[in-house]
């Protein structure tokens, strides 16, 4: 007999699952397809962490933010970059040496229509070979051993001058398929996920976010929205006229995969353009959490978060599964996710069910609730408040102190889940707006966002601008919550020696135990907005991280966009001929409104690209 | 009375002579006006070396060739980069916090006109000043406390498209004057030595290394050149025609100041154009070291180590003063010189009388000796080997197996003293070269070479292209030789606690014993061109150094020359028509000979820019 572990092994890519089992690696972006970033070593333990030391450094050669982290597979680690995309592979018996470099060549073209950076959330390996998810949507598929290229397959269509279409997202590896997704809803960019063969690079589905029910893969009958089937063509119905067609809902966040459902998890991005007022509806199904059979993409589940964006809360944020998580008495297999828009919904993963929806953060204020009662027309509804409700402001109409901030409660920094504790641990923000719509044209390749932005700490807490958390998601309750100065945009780490990992903006590495007391705390070269991870090699642990201060947090530092000529000219293109002020408001509102608020980063931190390695006394 | 040394202090600058006198401090590039990179400092002993761990870390922020290292003054860091030359303050006290930043602009024309990569080596201090010698050879005084600019000037007349006059030395300030070099001998550039008032920026002298008497500070009866009188004009008739206009005799390296003789020390450059056939003469005063009064600029002598230079033999490096050394059973006040060419030279540093010149690699093979007997025609002349000599063997013909290459058997990595052991601490390369001149001709503005050199690890040795060895001066004799794979680009530094540290190419710290046993070896994130340098703060000892791989040994990865079509495009730049062969000719003769040389450490290292500080666990 088999048990259900081995059938799913036997239905998921062995290999990939039997090395991501194996503690000593760390072989997938997200760690496991669970999403949990929780690792079973434990030679670093609450105790002994405070001894941790830097064992070796490695310089990526690039600039600007680093997101994701490195994969470990067995003697060799795989450290990516940011734009160019740079992939090194280097000899962990040999002090890092570099066993092959791949440097692809890319249109430079591409980094202007980057809204958030030149980052990159890392590669993914499976089957021998390493895939990389380039910037300019070019998705190449590297022999693990040489670095030579295997396959290479182009996912968008265009970028700079045409659709600006881009790529930023990690892939993932799933069975015998490359899971790929896209970015540039800024861009109105209708988004998609796509399935590419892992042998070939042949695409094997591709399912639109917006659209025709054919294009997006959902069969109206069968495919439910909290339960309900989500009838035909719904991703045009809740739209107004062809704006569908310039949707966003792109899929630049992380995914996960439940091999005993055979589903793939992901959320879809902002609705095309941030102005509310020019696209009445739903705007399904951007903002979205979508449940799809891998072999064919068919969706089984979707549920919209943020029905009708007003404040570009992108519901891209990772998924983390946890099998029978006991909820009012029962055992669940859920999908766990901290949402952009300061919620934290924990759903059945099976059907959608949505089982808990609170605030992760308690200064959120632009909705008071999300709907619990099936029998409400309003069921898993946010409760707009009308004073933060952009669109009911409406256009050129400035509303003040909407929290979270456009970057969310949290963003794209995932968090981690500790099967001993049943708790996650989520950096976050702690971060408020002003946001402004007014009106804007779509011109293919041209920036589509149409709002003002400003971006502050929280008024009236503790001034930071982020917080790190432990959350029950059964409960729905904050646990602890520990201050930081800036956003915690780095990805969390929890081990079975029960210490937290996280980094900060500033660059500090910091270790908590699993009460948030903090053990231990050093400053890297730069900003951290990689995530922690852990392996082990010749019989000892290891913590390594990525610096590299950027990101839509550090877009300031990492796209010179404190200088006034350079905030200017980042107006000029994104703008459409708005005025935007004074100096001070010029630079404050750059950067999609994050340029002013993280602009204290300057004091702490410069660009740079650096990999740090820990591990305890010899 | 006054005792020697406070008439020293009295006629130095008293505020910099005391705080480079007080060991917490790394006050000056160069540690002291002696060069000996030598500190009191004994907390970090031979013993517990091998305990250091890295206590903080800093990205500057830039990438490329970090010569050079920070200044310590009190709490406050100051942290240069290579171009575009940003300075930072950190704040010792608050975690490396940036007090201030300082970011030139500069016209990026000047990166094409730099030989050997975008370096800089340092910032000086003086009267609450800190000296930025950019890169455009602009000299900025910004406020140490601010940064705001003082006083800002510009040493050279052009870059790109007139003279190609560029800068990367650190300045020195002596008493009231801040002494700045030019650089760009590749160029045609006629070399000078400049001194402007450190309180306003008003040039007060400005000395030519070739050309007039006037121009050149000299009085042809009273400058001497191992004792005797120059005679009138002797840096216009030691050249051919107007050769001595574009005569090179840069001065891009490291100065030395002697308060009680009121002397600077400093080498000068190769003579324009690397093809001996087209600029007949001893080419005076090229390949020189000078000692001239700092007050006045006029020059009591000369010593031209490598007359009618066929190598590219510049003579800039450091020289080293040392008092009372025991010569021969005489105490002489000395200056101590490892040339590019080879040889290592002790002279009174009073008179330039010429002690001691010996090989400090025993496979130098272009020049059996240098003549000793003061009654010779030879007198102080190195004796070249006709199989090695490129002007006998003639233009196009490859002169094969030269040794030292180029790049000399030192380069610009400045060597150590310690006054304890009377030893030098000497960072080599160990590098021959093929060597074939051609006829160029000259534009302004324009590379001005004329020679294809290609550069290999020295054969039948040990098969590293470096070594780390124990000199001693008084002898002429190598006391202990450790070898390193690559050249030893980094400075090195020397303290009370018996250690002797240095940096690699592959980005290692080495800290070895007296006796050159390696005690403790940490990789950095890049490879390590910085002069490592050492400080105490809030009762602790640190070591400090910047990695960042580059200068010309790193040109290949800093430049992106291994790069096929990038080596094309140096050689397009450079060679004026002349064909290079093959691809891999091509790639390998690129950066003027260094690309193929060095290739092989693109398996270790990649480009950098951070700052590393080290100390004992608490
Ligand atoms: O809508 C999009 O297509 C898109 C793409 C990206 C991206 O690819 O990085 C981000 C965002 N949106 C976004 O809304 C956002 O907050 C964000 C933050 C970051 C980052 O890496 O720090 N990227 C992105
Ligand atoms: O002749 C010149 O003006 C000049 C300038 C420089 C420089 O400014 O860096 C170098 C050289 N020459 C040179 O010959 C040389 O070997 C060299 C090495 C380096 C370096 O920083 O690694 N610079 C220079």
């Amino acid at each position: 007999v088999l048990s259900a572990t081995l059938v799913g092994n036997a239905f998921a890519n062995e290999e990939l699952t039997a090395l991501s089992a194996d503690a000593k690696n760390w072989a997938m972006p997200t760690g496991d397809y669970a999403n949990h970033r929780y690792s079973k070593l434990n030679q670093i333990t609450k105790d002994n962490v405070k001894d941790l030391q830097v064992k070796w450094t490695f310089s990526t050669g690039v600039l600007r933010g680093h997101e994701g982290g490195p994969l470990v597979i067995g003697d060799v680690m795989y450290v990516h970059t940011p734009f160019p995309n740079n992939v090194y592979a280097l000899d962990l018996n040999n002090d890092g040496k570099i066993l092959w470099k791949y440097e692809p060549r890319q249109d430079p073209n591409v980094i202007g229509i980057m809204c958030c950076d030149t980052v990159n959330r890392g590669v993914a390996y499976g089957d021998g070979k390493i895939i990389l998810n380039q910037a300019d949507t070019t998705v190449v598929a590297l022999d693990a051993k040489t670095g030579k290229v295997v396959w290479s397959v182009k996912n968008g269509e265009h970028i700079d001058g045409s659709k600006a279409e881009s790529s930023t997202g990690a892939p993932m590896v799933v069975k015998d398929k490359v899971l790929i997704g896209i970015s540039g809803a800024e861009y109105g960019v209708r988004g998609w996920m796509a399935a590419y063969n892992l042998k070939d690079g042949k695409l094997a589905w591709k399912a639109y976010s917006t659209g025709p029910d054919t294009e997006m893969l959902v069969d109206p009958e069968k495919t439910t929205h909290l339960g309900k089937p989500i009838g035909p063509d719904s991703g045009i119905k809740t739209w107004e006229g062809e704006e569908w067609k310039t949707g966003g809902g792109t899929t630049w966040g992380w995914y996960s995969y439940d091999p005993k459902l055979n589903l793939i998890y992901y959320g879809t991005a902002n609705p095309g353009s941030w102005n509310p007022v020019q696209r009445p509806g739903d705007n399904r199904w951007s903002m979205t959490l979508m449940a799809r059979d891998v072999d064919t993409g068919m969706a089984k589940w979707f549920y919209q978060m943020t029905p009708h964006d007003e404040w570009d809360y992108d519901g891209v944020n990772e998924n983390i599964l946890v099998d029978a998580m006991q909820i009012n008495g029962q055992p669940r297999d859920v999908l766990v996710h901290f949402d952009r828009n300061g919620f934290a919904y924990t759903l059945d993963r099976a059907t959608g069910e949505l089982l808990v929806a609170k605030k992760y953060d308690p200064t959120v204020n632009w909705a008071t609730e999300v709907v619990m009662d099936p029998a409400s027309d309003q069921y898993g509804r946010p409760q707009v408040v009308a004073k933060y409700s952009t669109e009911q402001n409406g256009e050129d109409v400035n509303s003040t102190g909407v929290c979270p901030a456009a970057l969310g409660t949290k963003d794209q920094q995932p968090a981690a889940y500790s099967p001993k504790t049943g708790l996650f641990y989520v950096p976050t923000n702690h971060v408020c707006m002003d946001y402004e719509p007014y009106k804007v044209s779509y011109t293919a390749g041209q920036a589509y966002v149409g709002a003002t932005v400003s971006m502050y700490p929280t008024p009236e807490s503790h001034g930071g601008m982020g917080n790190f958390i432990a959350w029950d998601a059964a409960k729905g309750e904050i646990v602890w919550s520990k201050p930081e100065k800036f956003s915690v945009w780095s990805g969390a780490l929890v081990t079975d020696g029960d210490v937290v990992f996280y980094g900060t903006l500033e660059g500090y590495i910091v270790a908590v135990n699993m009460e948030g007391k903090e053990l231990y705390r050093f400053k890297t070269p730069s900003g951290i907005i990689g995530n922690i991870n852990t392996y082990e090699h010749g019989g000892k642990q290891y913590i390594a991280v990525l610096s590299g201060v950027g990101g839509w947090a550090g877009i300031g530092l990492a796209g010179g966009l404190l200088s006034p000529e350079n905030a200017a000219a980042w107006h000029g293109a994104v703008d459409q001929g708005r005025q935007q002020g004074d100096e001070a408001q010029v630079v404050g509102t750059a950067g999609l409104g994050a340029v002013g608020g993280y602009a204290g980063l300057a004091e702490y931190t410069t660009l740079g690209g650096q990999l740090t390695v820990f591990g305890l006394p010899d």
